[in-house]
């Protein structure tokens, strides 16, 4: 299988609203995208200093699967509607015996 | 569950026997502590420009099982043995429906 994995560090302007409206946008694309096998995503729970903010691990059954989601127009859309509360952005794609 | 998620990029000096290292230290370290439920890695695919090179993702039953992993003597000893090759680290841990 093929996990993309996103961290996303939020600008310190993002307002706890505007972070409830990232990560409900998630939730509502994830079930919209057949490619989708598995879908994880939270805020960093404050264990360790200087952690990134949030977190997507996403699982496909292979690189077209992700591909497919990347450039899905649910999830551009959740992009087009979020990305200004996004400072830092760190993302690794990988296979995995699944 | 939490799952704990770190990115890494390596060093431009960093030679594949060495990343080699450290990919094979993290699969033999990872039988030895009780507390992973699952453990996954590997190094980026390429398909994205800007990603880091290489993930890992880790799966405990809950928080304590986490900190047992992240202050557990073999995962330090593949640390101390590997961190010379490491440039940037990203990391998040988060609480999922498991």
């Amino acid at each position: 299988m093929i996990r993309h994995t996103v961290m996303f560090r939020f600008k310190e302007s993002a307002s706890p609203e505007e972070i409830s409206a990232f990560s409900n946008g998630l939730t509502e694309m994830a079930p919209k995208i057949d490619a989708i096998v598995n879908y994880e995503h939270g805020s960093d729970l404050g264990v360790n200093e200087g952690n990134f903010d949030y977190v997507v691990t996403a699982d496909f059954a292979d690189l077209d699967g992700y591909t497919t989601y990347r450039d899905h127009p649910e999830h551009k859309d959740v992009i087009a509607r979020t990305s200004h509360v996004i400072a830092d952005r760190a993302a690794v794609q990988f296979e995995w015996q699944g």
